[in-house]
C-alpha cells in the first residue's frame, strides 16, 4: 500500500486490549494546530455516547485530534458510556497538551458493554508516543473491526499552482458488523478551506458517495465521517464559489467515492460489488429511491450471489419503491445486455447476462423514462458468508 | 389435515403441465350464484397481467369463479400477458356457462415468461369436470409454488342462532420466490354480507394480518386476497356496525391471523417465527413502522437464526425507523425476559435471553414509552436456505 502523508497530521495506531485479538484497536489522528472541522453523523435515534460528545465538539468547529476506538462501540451503556467518552477526550488532551474540547471521539465494536477505560487510558499513551507523519495506515487499521482489508484513498489537487491533499480512510463491512457497528471516515487535507464551504462540500459528497452505499440496509448507531482542514499549506481559505472551491471538491468526491465503493467491496459476505445507475428519472430523489430499493431488496442481492439474470426481482423492486413509475417506459440492462424493454423481459438475452452477473462488479442500468434525472447506489450481494458471519452467536 | 366445506363452493385442483414437476398447477373455486365480492391487490407498480385483469373485475363487484395457475405467474408478459389473461377466463367461463366478467383470474410462479395457453385450456376443462364440494384441499394444493406445506384455515360464526362458515387457502413462501413470485388468498363465506362492509373488513382485517407480515420485505407483482361470500346461506345480507357484522369480522380475522402466521412459518428457509410486538408509541402507524424497521432488518433476521440475543441491532433499528423515538424511554423483551431497559442493555439476562430465541417461536416486546398504540407483525429468521433457495441459478 503506498505511503499517505499529509502536511500537518501525525498518526499512531496501537494496540491496547480492547480486541481480545490483540489486533490494533486504538488510532490517534493529531493536527499541528486546530484545523477546521466538519462532520456528519448517524441518522440513527440511538447515538452511541462517543457520537453525542462529538457533534457536541463540531459546535465550536474547530478539531485539532481524533481519538478513534476499536473493539467496542460505547454504545447502549447510558450516562457510563458519556463520561467514558468524556474520560477518552481528556486523557488524550492532557497528553498532547491541548485543550479537551479540540479531541473528537469515536468508537466502533460491540455494542451495550461498557468501555475497559484501563485499557483506553494505557492506549491513548501508547498512540500519543507512536505519533508519526508516516503512520496513516497503522491509524487506519487500528479502526477496523470485521473489515478484510484496509481501506485508504487519497487524490491532490492545485490551488494557485500549489500541490494539496486530501486523504482518507474508512472502516466498515456491514452498517452494523455481528456485533461491531459502524462506519467510521476520517477525511485530511493540508488547504485552508473557509468553515462554510468545508461544512457544504462534506454533506454534498457524502450524498453521492457514503450515502448511496448499502450493505444491508442497517443504519448504525456510531456512523461518522470527520472532514479536517489544516490549513497549513498557508493557502488563502478556499471559498465556495471558486474554482479552487470546485477542484478540492472533485478531489474530496474522488477520494470519498473510492472509499465507498470499498466499503461495499468489504461487505460482509460480498463477493461482488454492483452499481445501481438509475436514469430518466423525474428528479434524482426518486432516482436515489429506485436505486435504493433495488439496492436493498433480499431477493435481487441473493440473485447477484447466484449470477441469476433475474429481471424481474429488479422490476420489482422498481414498483414496490414508492416512486410513481410507469412500468411500460421501463428499461433493463446488466452492463451493455439489454434484458427488459417496456416493463417487459427479454429472455434470448438470459445466457449473456448471467455472464455478467457473474462479474466481480457490474452495472444495473435502469432507464425510468420519465425525465433526466439520475442516481447511483453501490451494494454487494447477500450470500452464504453474510448469514454464516452474522447468525454466529457472540463469542 | 380437516375436510373444510363451505356451503355454495365447489373446488378443483388440477396437474396440467405447467409445472414440469407434474404437480398440480391449476386451481377453481366455482360458486352456485354469483358472489359478492371484495379484494385487495400488491401495491407494487409493476402488476401482472391477472391482477389488473382482476382489478377491473372488481368494479362490478361480484365473482363466481375464480382460477388460479402455479407454475407461471403471467407478469412482465406485456400485452400477451393480457390477452392470456382474459382467454383463461373465457375458456372458464364458457366451460361453466357463466358470463367471463364473472371469473377472476390469479397466477403465481415464474415471472416474464408467457402463460402455456395449452395447458392452461387443458387445465381448466380438467379442473370443471373434477368440481367438488369436498375437494378444498386439492385447490389449495394446486396454488402453490416452493410452499413446503398447505395453508387451509376455517371458523365458524353465529348470525341469528345459525352457524355459518369462513374458510380460506393461501400460498406463498416469500414475498417473492426464487422465480416464483406472491402471495394469493381466497377467503370464503356462505353467508351474505353486504357489499361495503366485505370490503371493509377486508382492508381493515388485511391491516392487522397479511399486511403485518414479511419474510423479505420484496412486495410481489401478483399479491391478491379475495374475499367471497356466496349468500346460500339465506340470511339478510350482514350491515356494517351490527352485532352480526363484529361476529364476521371477528371469524375472518382468526382465519387470516393463522393463514398470516402459517406464511411467515412458511416463510423461504425460515427456522423460526418472531412476532414483533411494538407498544407505548404514539399512534398505531408509528408502532407499525417501528415493528416492520426491526422485523426486516436483515442484522435482526441473521440474529434470530443464531438465536444471538443481540439487543444492540434491534435498538438500532428501532432507531432508525423513522419514528422519533426516544431511546432512554425503551424498553426490550425476549417473551419475558427484560434485555434493555432506557435504552441500555442489561447483559446479565444473556443466556436466558438467548435460551428465548432458541424457542421455534417467540415474541420480540418493544415498548418506546411514548403512548398507548401498538402494532404486531410476523416475521421470520434470516437462514441459510434463505440464500440458498433464493441465489441457485432458475432451471
Amino acid at each position: 500500500m503506498a505511503m499517505i502523508r499529509v502536511p500537518g497530521f501525525r498518526f499512531a495506531g496501537v494496540a491496547c486490549g480492547i480486541k481480545k485479538s490483540k489486533k490494533k484497536d486504538l488510532a490517534l489522528i493529531v493536527c499541528e494546530r486546530p484545523a477546521t472541522a466538519a462532520a456528519i453523523f448517524t441518522t440513527n435515534r440511538f447515538k452511541a455516547a462517543p457520537v453525542l460528545l462529538g457533534m457536541k465538539r463540531m459546535k465550536q468547529g474547530k478539531i485539532q485530534a481524533a481519538v478513534v476506538n476499536s473493539g467496542n462501540a460505547n454504545a447502549c451503556t447510558g450516562a457510563r458510556g458519556m463520561r467514558d467518552a468524556e474520560a477518552t477526550c481528556r486523557e488524550a488532551g492532557r497528553l498532547l497538551g491541548i485543550d479537551p474540547e479540540l479531541v473528537f471521539p469515536s468508537s466502533t465494536g460491540i455494542i451495550g458493554v461498557p468501555l475497559p477505560m484501563e485499557n483506553l487510558r494505557d492506549g491513548v499513551r501508547k498512540a500519543v508516543e507512536n505519533l508519526a507523519p508516516d503512520n496513516f495506515i497503522q491509524a487506519a487499521e487500528a479502526t477496523q473491526t470485521t473489515d478484510k482489508f484496509t481501506k485508504v484513498a487519497s487524490a491532490i489537487f492545485r490551488v494557485h499552482g500549489k500541490k494539496m491533499t486530501v486523504a482518507g480512510m474508512a472502516k466498515g463491512a456491514g452498517m452494523i458488523a455481528p456485533n461491531m457497528a459502524t462506519m467510521l471516515a476520517y477525511l485530511l487535507t493540508d488547504a485552508a478551506v473557509a468553515p462554510r464551504l468545508l461544512r457544504a462540500a462534506l454533506k454534498r459528497t457524502a450524498g453521492k458517495t457514503f450515502n448511496c452505499t448499502t450493505v444491508d440496509g442497517d443504519t448504525s448507531t456510531n456512523d461518522t465521517a470527520l472532514l479536517l482542514a489544516s490549513g497549513v499549506a498557508e493557502n488563502p481559505p478556499i471559498q465556495a464559489g471558486s474554482r479552487q472551491a470546485a477542484s478540492f471538491e472533485r478531489a474530496l468526491f474522488k477520494v470519498m467515492k473510492k472509499l465507498a465503493i470499498k466499503l461495499v467491496e468489504d461487505g460482509e459476505g460480498a463477493t461482488k460489488v454492483a452499481e445501481i445507475q438509475v436514469e430518466g428519472a423525474k428528479s434524482s430523489a426518486e432516482a436515489k429511491k429506485v436505486a435504493f430499493a433495488v439496492a436493498n431488496s433480499q431477493l435481487v442481492k441473493t440473485a447477484f450471489y447466484g449470477s441469476d439474470p433475474n429481471f424481474g426481482r429488479i422490476l420489482a423492486a422498481v414498483g414496490y419503491s414508492g416512486v410513481p413509475i410507469n412500468p411500460e417506459k421501463v428499461t433493463l440492462a446488466f452492463d451493455d445486455v439489454l434484458v427488459a424493454r417496456g416493463g417487459v423481459g427479454l429472455r434470448s438475452k438470459e445466457r449473456e447476462a448471467a455472464k455478467v452477473l457473474a462479474r466481480r462488479s457490474f452495472t444495473v442500468k435502469i432507464h425510468l423514462g420519465q425525465g433526466t434525472e439520475s442516481a447511483s447506489v453501490w451494494t454487494s450481494d447477500l450470500s452464504h458468508d453474510y448469514v454464516r458471519i452474522n447468525s454466529a452467536y457472540r463469542t
